[in-house]
């Protein structure tokens, strides 16, 4: 298996618990494993029994499992507040405070959460993966996530236009300040084209990552809107040219017992017979395999069954 | 009762469903009454079994109903070819090329679908609302597009400094063109200026009418993940000044026969228990009264089951 193993799929899914069943079980099996969250609902934390930040740190009773938990939202906030002090130190005070007008927007557009949480994971593969054997994420790349993924070449473009316009107004700045030396050293240790420059290789790395080193699954559910979903979500997977390994279906409704009569057996069968047609149209009509059928507990999923979970995962650790 | 009415809620919660329910109820009490999907599942067309289009259109055997579903990836494109045609006259076929690089990146990022959506809805309440005494939404501006919603002044405050900005260069332009007439022309009849100012008149027209015609509702299922969003979306809605109604909750389990025994009673009689304290906790904690508690079904709301659900409904016409 590849070092970084993807669980991907819609909110309330069960992505966490899918994740944290596989990690566990990769540990089990002697790989130095880290599972990292998104979830800002903190559930690893409630899978473990134990409270996780945003460095790796050691699951209490699972030799060679961490785990880490990323909040997008205090991301969003480092981002801005980390952008300002860059500023602070590059432009002049009107500026900063125009710029900080700008920001302030832009964080509050749909979409700065996602790009926020694509950040933090690509962050995690570039700055925390190098102690572990397997990194597994209870969250996958998006639609619109994918689309940023698909675009290097894209963004690539139009960063170095963005980078000839800057070099261009440099040129005739220098032009206008005859006998100042200034501006040519200011090209040369640009720190906006530098910052540029970093943006682009952070999404080579992502793209290229994500490519060679990256196994992708899809957990759903069985109900047409996930189904539906789960068919989208392959699609934009193909069309970044990226695979996706194998779906997991979780939260089937258990079969009530066979001589059992009653209102609620009927309810239980009718259930479970619907949710038996849509996987199987899910088998005949995806291409990645179903590698797992968990069916729904009543109770949380907690430490002591993780095992259970992991047992129903047709996926190599 | 607001002439508008939004249920709003996370995908697959069942918007659709109780919308549909409630402007039925509201056609047979005697309004008007159109209702407006923005699923691009089209389960209004399931729902009463006849296909709709993005025009009002009536709805067979409901005297007073008529629906419309919108796609918001049709109006992504439509908007996006809007634009170029717009374009196309104002600047130089040089400006166009690159204009149109940047719309292409910009309707490929995070959030522009919700954007989009946000836009159709609006623009059904300023131009198709008027024959009618209610209309229905089957959702509701959610977290980043009410960010949107409460900034008018945040959003007429930038277009105003764009208007100056751009004045500015205007007048400049003139400075540099002494003796040609053409740039003072062009900031009378400004096509850009006047884009700005429809965009400021459409948030604020959306920002008014949000607040004094219309009520929101959100649908919510019995499972932690939902009551948790639900809590997030009334705090997003209270940030903005704007009032959520009432909660509406869906898809509860059914209880076994009393006398039931056996896995499948087990399983129900566990699973209602912990939905019946999570919507306890929903009662108590949660300012919108819960209006409505709807039992989940096997087989697929359509028309004859509608006035079942609408019964439900502990919501004024």
């Amino acid at each position: 298996m590849e070092q970084f193993v993807f669980f991907g799929g819609k909110g309330g899914v069960g992505k966490t618990t899918v994740s944290c069943a596989y990690a566990h079980r990769c540990a089990r099996d002697g790989l130095r494993t880290l599972v990292v969250s998104t979830d800002p609902a903190h559930s690893v934390s409630d899978v473990f029994d134990q409270r996780f930040g945003d460095e790796p740190e050691s699951v209490a009773d699972v030799d060679r499992l961490d785990a880490m938990e990323i909040d997008p939202e205090d991301e969003m906030q480092r981002h801005l507040t980390e952008i300002r002090e860059a500023l602070s130190e590059q432009v002049s005070a009107a500026m900063v405070s125009e710029i900080n007008r700008q920001l302030e927007m832009s964080h509050g557009t749909p979409g700065a959460y996602e790009s926020a949480l694509f950040d933090a994971f690509v962050d995690v593969m570039r700055t925390e993966s190098e102690p572990y054997d397997r990194v597994v994420f209870d969250t996958a790349p998006t639609g619109s996530t994918l689309r940023l993924l698909g675009l290097p070449e894209f963004l690539g473009d139009w960063i170095d236009r963005l980078l000839y316009k800057r070099e261009q107004s440099i040129d005739l700045f220098e032009k206008a300040a005859i006998g100042d030396m200034e501006p040519r050293r200011l090209l040369e240790g640009d720190p906006v084209i530098e910052r540029l420059n970093e943006r682009k290789e952070f999404f080579e790395y992502a793209g290229e990552t994500m490519r060679t080193d990256a196994a992708f699954f899809l957990v759903l559910n069985p109900d047409q809107l996930s189904v539906n979903e789960t068919e989208r979500a392959i699609e934009a997977f193909t069309e970044r040219d990226l695979r996706v390994r194998g779906l997991v279906a979780n939260k089937l409704t258990p079969s009530p017992d066979e001589g059992e009569q009653g209102r609620g057996a009927r309810y239980l069968r009718e259930k479970v017979e619907t949710e038996r047609e849509r996987l199987a149209q899910v088998r005949e009509g995806f291409d990645p395999p179903l590698v797992a059928e968990i069916e729904s507990r009543t109770t949380e999923v907690r430490g002591d069954v993780l095992a259970d979970v992991a047992a129903s995962l047709d996926v190599e650790p």
